[in-house]
């Protein structure tokens, strides 16, 4: 039964408020991994830190901080909504490696070593050329290993992503994106970088995002399990999760911001177009963190096994976490 | 004579204070391009435009700060020396556009898209992989040209340095460095460069700092201007300037910085190396400013005329940023 596991979404950034957290309860889902920040600097990365720590002091019934896998365990037991943290960009390191075991012990778990654009460490997968690893990357990478900040490649280009999939002396993960062998995207990603990543006990989590999937909105849930399974075939059912990229709620304003931050005087669309500037429809059987319901069955009709399903629903996710979280011996 | 002309000299970073500034103007400079920062943020770039305007408060008898040429002109008149500003490093523009034109209207004449790393611009000549001019790299370039912000490209490596030459509507220059023709190092630049850069208007200061030359510190005058004689007979005399990268009485905490910034735990010995970890023996014919007399004289027996070694020595310098920072029309 669904509400017998730790159900784990790997990607969120939804307008967090009380109603939302409501909503995130009756889903049944375990904990989720919420982005703090897109483009922020370390300053505007502990703004964002202390209005999650309001948000936790006055909804103390409904979610709880998640510092480590354990947290995820007493969430279920209490009846409570995990939340742990990431940001889309390196932009909380500013240029400054210190800044690692900082964001770290504040509570930041997982980093993108890029958004879409080139970063000080790596490039992003919408620029033209990628020259993989910088400097300071090499730098990051080694000091994240250290701490046990967890990678994530999402938004990375195909050789700085291969490249850091060899540097890192960890798995790394790639939160929120689809194979490109079923949807060509900049975002999602060649069988080489799925591949790579499961050798090296990386984790995948498969988007909902339409612009990440075959047919956008319109693509069904059997085609989105039947992904899943395909990717199984490849890699493997352990190396399988799910990163919704749920983005509920959000004013347009957010998405130029994801898309613009302060780096751009004209509007850059992103996945989208200027005809198609907004946010994409959702999909009908995932309107809400209540999908994850649905996808459970829709693996269960694949054929995956109850304790496969689990898996890719949230064991993965924890098993993954538990031990990337912990610093090196 | 010597005295005659307009003396500018392209780059210096000096540990800045009276005795020294009364030491610039015995030496007969008339305006010098003063580094403001190195790896400084937007923030931070603001705090050492502070520190300046106190000390142009307190030394109104030896310096004035220098917005345009005409402001050359005033100090030749008036006896003082002219200081203008740029930066090393795109630093000051955190991930902002819109910080081009806030930092040219505060008196930053002059920016590098890199210094020896990648930067969000572009790629520094340290690194192993040079991918160009990154998206937010072509904004700046676009803003800089418009706004009248002079691109340096001294520290960048040569892919972005040729794609920059080639993006940019206005000339660029390149403030300080050496043909590697006469002595190959990574801040040297090839003839590709050299001649690209010439063919658009654009100029190059000569580098005294003596990892940038042949025979490093037993550089001769001799051998310098023969260097600059073989240049000038590569794209002519009125691409040709000086860039000492003076870095007087600075302590071995600022050649740190300048080569760590906050991005490396381990130290980075740049030009150096452990064993020569700190600032290079003085060039005896260039201890300090007073050294461009010297030039003056050298480029004379190398067989220039007064009037060109007064291009090479401040008047090339002159015309060019005349042109380069008016806005564009």
């Amino acid at each position: 039964m669904y509400q017998d596991h730790l159900i784990i979404d790997g990607l969120q950034y939804c307008n967090w408020n009380r109603a939302y957290f409501e909503q995130l309860k009756e889903s049944g889902v375990t904990a989720i991994h919420a982005t703090l920040v897109y483009h922020e600097t370390a300053r505007e990365t502990l703004t964002r830190f202390a209005e999650w720590n309001l948000l936790f002091e006055q909804n103390p019934d409904l979610i709880m901080p998640v510092m480590s896998m354990s947290d995820v365990v007493k969430a279920k037991e209490e009846g409570k909504v995990g939340v742990f943290f990431g940001a889309q960009n390196c932009s909380p390191l500013d240029d400054e490696i210190g800044m690692v075991e900082v964001m770290r012990k504040q509570g930041l778990l997982i980093m993108q070593l890029t958004y879409n654009n080139q970063s000080l460490l790596a490039t992003g997968c919408y620029e033209k050329n990628d020259s993989g690893i910088t400097r300071f990357g090499k730098q990051v990478i080694e000091e994240m290993n250290r701490v046990g900040m967890v990678i994530d490649m999402s938004h990375s280009a195909e050789r700085s992503t291969l490249e850091t999939i060899d540097l890192s002396s960890r798995p790394i993960c790639i939160s929120h994106a689809n194979p490109s062998s079923a949807h060509a995207a900049l975002r999602n990603k060649s069988d080489t970088v799925i591949r790579a990543l499961a050798e090296r006990g990386g984790l995948l989590g498969f988007s909902l995002y339409p612009f990440h999937l075959p047919d956008g909105s319109d693509c069904t849930l059997e085609r989105f399990c039947s992904l899943i399974a395909d990717t199984a075939e490849m890699v493997g059912i352990d190396r399988l999760a799910i990163g919704s990229d749920l983005c509920l709620n959000q004013p347009q304003s957010v998405l130029e911001w994801m898309r613009n931050g302060r780096w751009s005087k004209s509007l850059d669309f992103g996945e989208g177009s200027a005809s198609n500037s907004g946010w994409p429809a959702a999909l009908p059987w995932f309107p809400d963190s209540s999908g994850m319901k649905n996808i459970f069955k829709g693996l269960r009709d694949k054929g995956f096994s109850e304790t496969e399903t689990a898996k890719i629903l949230g064991g993965n996710w924890i098993e993954f976490l538990d031990a990337g979280l912990k610093p090196a011996e």
